[in-house]
């Protein structure tokens, strides 16, 4: 970019950063050092966090890598993929680069539509169906509870994908209430959202060993920065810094939200580390507002697929960074009116 | 591993480390950022160093993440791959995985065989053929030029895969002297090595820009970690560093080598940061001697081929280590003579 941003508030990073102890942890690894191939001590620690075993726990660079490694196993010429229209774009390039087709199921009421995508992995007879809870870019979700049901009617051959970035954000009760080697489901998890460690390329997935298996033999076992293997570890170990940032997070949401309805627009629920705010008129209408606070140095995004691109969607900020974007909004605002 | 080894002298780092530019660059970065997708400022450095453009370079997760990408984009099921037979396994490994048949040329004389691996390209039809030069895991190497000259037998419609991750501590002209835009050919290269930042994954390659665009269409572009872009840039200034390590391996490999003609073996030639020595007998004999080296605490590894695995491959290590490895030689020695 040519300028930075007063706020940064596109990406979904947690700006309030990671543990000091996983700074530390970082900064006093040797990185002379190739890392780790096997992650040991990190999936031992996941393992130990999700109360299961190393053999349920794959590590790899970020989700994004490890959706690649997946798309890759499961995916070949012409094989139908199931996914909702606007939902995480990443999973559907690397769909694409393995030549899937891919099938969309538009969201129900700003939510992705569980019961919906299996009907739709029924039909295609898909080999993976993705869902995102808590969803990006809405920031609405449903209890694990609601897709642990609904999965009575995944079809038998599709796996479940269930990216839980935004997880550690979400009310107790989302995370999907299944045992760690459930052979129906693979659940994506990171340390780039709510343990702030975006920059580190840190993402991890929880499955069955036998899939776990299938990824060691494709992944890139020198993939991962060793400093980040250190930093993940600490970072895991500091749940009370979690607990701080869990707290950051809701603060921010509700100040995003209450700027919203400040100027007359409708936030909506959100268990993630952003909020979606209703523009309440169509895409272009949202774009332009989006523009505006661009154009004043408050960097936000918005959703791809109508109707949920009425929306912008604002990462949770810092005190200054959201009293900047309260002072940007009105102005964007009334400038995308005027047209 | 279930003790840390006196001497890790195995997996060809660089013990004398990163440049300490390179070290505060990391300590610096703030990691609830993602790092930039297209490595920027990166590929402008490594543009400037190699005098061509940006367009020339792709940044990756390593050698070893950019190897995968590259198999990916030019092998499916059935296509042949040359290379020589005890050359990088990890190459062996993506060639496999999807789905590659591997056509395997022999050293001549502990070197690379290009005029016979490119007739062997010819012969098979083969999109890719692999050389590493200098080589892993026998420490030879051509000049430049003889591979320039020797590309003029690379059929056409096969890409000269060079991997040059060795090339940093090697005599001058070893690095081949062809445009960074010859369609030919990808070079890679790395940190890992003589910039010592084998924990920070960064690999590059130089080719023409329709390649690496093509890597554009596959790769996980978020996938590089933020500290280690920063470091690596930082690395790449520090030139004066790189030079004092270049000095620091030529010293080591001369010290290992001396250490093995004081045992009665021969060291062989290396332009790498190891030398491979000549146990004089079979691959047995040298497993048995890397077996009471291994014991002593000395971790080293050899070459999987025969006859090259009569050797063992000792990286270049601190004074203190190379005393222990020179402690520990006689004894593995007598011991595997004993058998």
């Amino acid at each position: 970019m040519d300028r930075p941003f007063d706020a940064r508030l596109g990406a979904n990073e947690n700006v309030f950063g990671p543990s000091p102890a996983a700074i530390a942890a970082m900064a006093a690894t040797d990185q002379w050092m190739y890392g780790d191939p096997e992650s040991h001590d990190l999936r031992m620690a996941l393992a130990a966090y999700h109360d299961t075993t190393m053999d349920h726990i794959i590590v790899g660079e970020g989700i994004d890598g490890l959706l690649g490694y997946l798309v890759r196993l499961f995916v070949t010429t012409g094989d139908a993929v199931v996914t909702s229209d606007g939902a995480y774009p990443t999973f559907n390039y690397h769909v694409a680069g393995f030549g899937g087709t891919l099938h969309k199921v538009p969201y129900r009421a700003d939510h992705e539509d569980p019961q919906a995508l299996f009907a739709k992995a029924a039909e295609v007879d898909a080999k993976l169906v993705y869902l995102a809870n808590p969803d990006n870019p809405m920031g609405s979700w449903h209890s694990g509870d609601t897709l642990a049901r609904a999965m009575e009617s995944l079809p038998s051959g599709c796996l479940f994908v269930l990216d839980e970035a935004y997880v550690d954000t979400a009310p107790q009760g989302t995370a999907l209430p299944v045992p760690p080697g459930d052979p129906r489901v693979i659940r994506m998890r990171t340390f780039s959202k709510a343990y702030g460690m975006a920059g580190a390329r840190v993402g991890y997935a929880i499955a069955a060993p036998e899939l776990i298996t299938a990824f060691h033999k494709v992944r890139n076992h020198f993939g991962m920065n060793r400093a980040a293997q250190a930093g993940a570890v600490a970072a895991l170990q500091d749940q009370v810094w979690l607990t701080q940032i869990q707290q950051k997070v809701a603060i921010a949401r509700d100040r995003i939200a209450q700027i919203a309805r400040d100027n007359g627009l409708e936030p909506l629920p959100s268990a993630a580390n952003f909020v979606a705010v209703d523009c309440a008129e169509d895409g272009r209408f949202a774009k332009a507002v989006l523009d505006g606070l661009v154009a004043r140095g408050i960097f936000v995004r918005m959703p791809f697929a109508a109707p949920q691109n009425r929306c912008i969607r604002i990462s949770c900020g810092t005190h200054a960074q959201l009293d900047a974007f309260a002072a940007a909004l009105p102005l964007a605002l009334a400038e995308a009116k005027k047209g």
